[in-house]
């Protein structure tokens, strides 16, 4: 096997995860080669792209040592070599966590529990990402760290909050990443980038040592090259925790009901433009819906007359600006290192609710889990664009209905997958979503591989070369 | 059987539902003369109790009547016959929904979702019982429908919120009762009444038709004359209801892993004496721990050092006055039927609260849900006195802790079941509370009625007779 011609870099940072892993295994590429090659990339690209907000070269040198040792000894974990990048509102034992504010330069001292799942599976911790400040927003323009580059086209917005994490694997600057989703922030900068992603079923994956924005809200997100990478990512990560009060004893079956593709039943909008989406994204979205006949086959309209998105939305929002008030009471305070205009007058808006308001504002929440269970009752998969519009310009008006196709599975704890559906005439991908009943995570992930083969969306990463 | 004389009204009256249920089974009573001897009851004693706010004998009868078919025709439910009370915060059909508050006299439409499961079971349902304005209290003196008296003593509380309720079944003018338990409502009035009650593992049983308080911690609870009366109650209404977003898959396993009684680890607080609990009731509790070797023998004290028992039931308190200004809006505004000053007093304090301090209280209810996982991993029950104190004289002052012992189990979702300890100087009776991991109902039960048996309390009742 070692007579094989090296793999090219460029394909090296290319390939999914489960490509990998299989070079890995058959001794194609050495874990010291593939963090080499991801090094050079992001020491060139990141300047750029500003993708990664903190990489420690020498940190990652030292994991990938230890890969190669392991390998050579032959007792490997599961992810064991595969450089990952880490949003930045995830401890990492000596390193910030700086959640996209400024003056948060001390190292913490514990690992988050996705983080020591990481570091048990063999993973290589490349470094951590950009974010929206104190991830509230989904543009990571971040006021003190910079705008994160769309890799697809410099000056368009990546997306976020998890901005930076999709950047870098769609850039080929990480094999896959973890961020974080409390109303989008996994599948919106996913959709933008061109990437999978999956925000898994509430309390499924731990999210002890993920800085709180709603707890009832938030998940733990995946971000990778392929459906069967968030696979092998939700099987490394996924499982109760008793020191998350969220988590829950495991609900995703591993092993599911057979299912064929064509036997789900498809629930779709009836109007997507009527729900804000975009002309050129419904044409990709039903150019894709004809070509997945097959996969989707039994076809059904479900009701949503009864569901103002953007409204239930804001519900969520307030939930987590009435949160945040707590969690970042002393960067709120720091006069040295001042949070933005911007952030300091959305948590201000909050500050104007009552304790009746959020009680009011949960209670969509319970709503929100009511009218999905009612929907799976009907239909096994909701399919419907994750984006009403693919990425913006950064110097450009922020769309404010970003994450209205997204919060409304995070409101319902359900689990979602984002994957590309095609390319608007402007050249930027924009991605499908399938939302499933709670604990119906693999079945989602089985669905967004066999679409995906048959979309077959040629990626294209004008930056990566 | 039928030779056989028949059984007094009194007997009737202070018999266990089990019991009446083996009557009824096997002839020694009929439906319609168990209705009689309840109705002469209450005809007689409500006047002077209070227990019940709406009673309607045409209805009781009706329902006797039908029961008296059904045996006749052989095709009877899991209770049938059994004349039940209910907390007039849950929605019955044709019956307005009271809650305590003044000016709500229109019926409702539906049955709220135990109430249609006691039909369902051919329960004969008696009437509606008093509780604190809104539920909010634990005394029953209630501004619009008068005091609940205790029926171990005229002019004592007899607890609450559910306080109607246990004194309906303490006095033998209901053989049950359904009602609802915040942060110790169904628990309190039980430790003052002399009678059994169980908290169940939140989510158990569907609150759907239940006025909410607040849905994080909102139980239906059972009230009744032994542990095992709550069992059959249990299995009657606990299961999931895809229409209570609340709800969950049922966790509470039916059959248990084998227990005996000695082998469970109980937990024990190490100063009863630090957190509140009155002399005469550690006293009371000391005595029942010397009568129980057997049932506790496997004794070890547990840490509640880092616990406020006062502050995290003030939190509990928070979410619910929160919740309830949304929820009695409307009352809130009824100036031809105005709510009592205390209750507007009690709800403008959580007016002045912020969304900021609504999620920092709801930050303590995962505290608590980690301080019992953390616990029960190393005792399988605690064991405590259900209430700091006696019942009290209405005429005097309220004591501000009644819910200190019973809130946490609330807080963090666990199940709990009181049962009578003992006898107070005096005379009073007051509980012992059994609190155990989330699902562990059953087992609860079980221990409590091995506990009981030890214990061998003798119920008195002055008023009954």
């Amino acid at each position: 096997m070692n007579s094989m011609p090296p793999i090219a870099d460029l394909d090296l940072r290319r390939a999914s995860l489960c490509q990998l892993l299989h070079w890995l295994a058959v001794g194609r590429v050495q874990p010291q080669a593939l963090a080499d090659a991801y090094q050079t990339a992001i020491e060139r690209l990141n300047p750029e792209l500003n993708a990664y907000v903190d990489v420690r070269y020498g940190l990652l040198q030292e994991q990938a040592n230890m890969a190669d040792r392991r390998r050579r000894d032959g007792v490997i974990g599961r992810l064991d070599g595969i450089p990952l990048a880490l949003k930045d509102n995830f401890d990492m034992a000596g390193w910030p966590t700086r959640v996209g504010l400024p003056g948060r330069e001390m190292p913490v001292e514990g690992d988050a529990h996705v983080v020591a799942r990481l570091r048990a599976s063999g993973a290589v911790l490349v470094g951590k990402t950009n974010m929206d400040e104190g991830a509230l927003g989904a543009v990571t323009d971040n006021p003190h760290f910079g705008a994160t580059h769309n890799p697809h086209r410099h000056g368009y917005s990546a997306g976020g909050s998890s901005g930076g994490a999709a950047a870098a694997v769609a850039a080929g600057l990480a094999v896959a990443a973890v961020g974080s989703d409390s109303l989008g922030s996994i599948r919106i900068p996913a959709s933008y980038c061109g990437v999978y992603a999956l925000k898994p079923t509430h309390g499924e994956i731990s999210a002890r040592g993920l800085v709180p924005a709603a707890r009832r809200l938030d998940a733990v997100g995946l971000l990778a090259r392929s459906a069967d990478d968030l696979t092998v990512l939700l099987q490394v990560l996924a499982g109760y925790d008793a020191d998350d009060a969220r988590s829950r004893r495991r609900r995703v079956a591993f092993a599911l009901p057979d299912w064929e593709p064509g036997n789900l039943r498809a629930g779709l909008l009836p109007d997507l433009a009527a729900v804000g989406v975009q002309p050129d994204v419904i044409e990709v979205f039903e150019a894709a819906m004809a070509k997945l006949p097959h996969a989707l086959g039994d076809r059904r309209t479900v009701d949503f007359a009864d569901w103002d998105f953007s409204r239930t939305r804001r519900a969520g929002l307030l939930l987590m600006e009435a949160e945040m008030l707590g969690t970042f009471a002393a960067d709120l305070g720091n006069t040295e290192h001042p949070v933005s205009d911007r952030f300091r007058n959305m948590l201000g808006f909050a500050a104007g609710k009552s304790a009746a308001d959020y009680a009011v504002a949960d209670r969509v929440l319970d709503a929100a889990t009511l009218k999905m269970r009612r929907l799976f009752a009907q239909v096994d998969v909701l399919v419907l664009p994750t984006t009403p519009q693919g990425a913006f310009p950064l110097d450009g008006p922020v769309p404010d209905s970003q994450a209205d196709l997204t919060s409304f599975a995070s409101l319902a704890g359900c689990p979602a997958v984002s994957l590309p559906m095609g390319t608007l005439p402007n050249g930027m991908p924009v991605g499908l979503q399938l939302v499933g009943a709670r604990g119906s995570d693999l079945r989602l992930l089985e669905l967004a591989a066999v679409c995906a083969a048959t979309l077959d969306v040629e990626p294209t990463y004008p930056v990566v070369a």
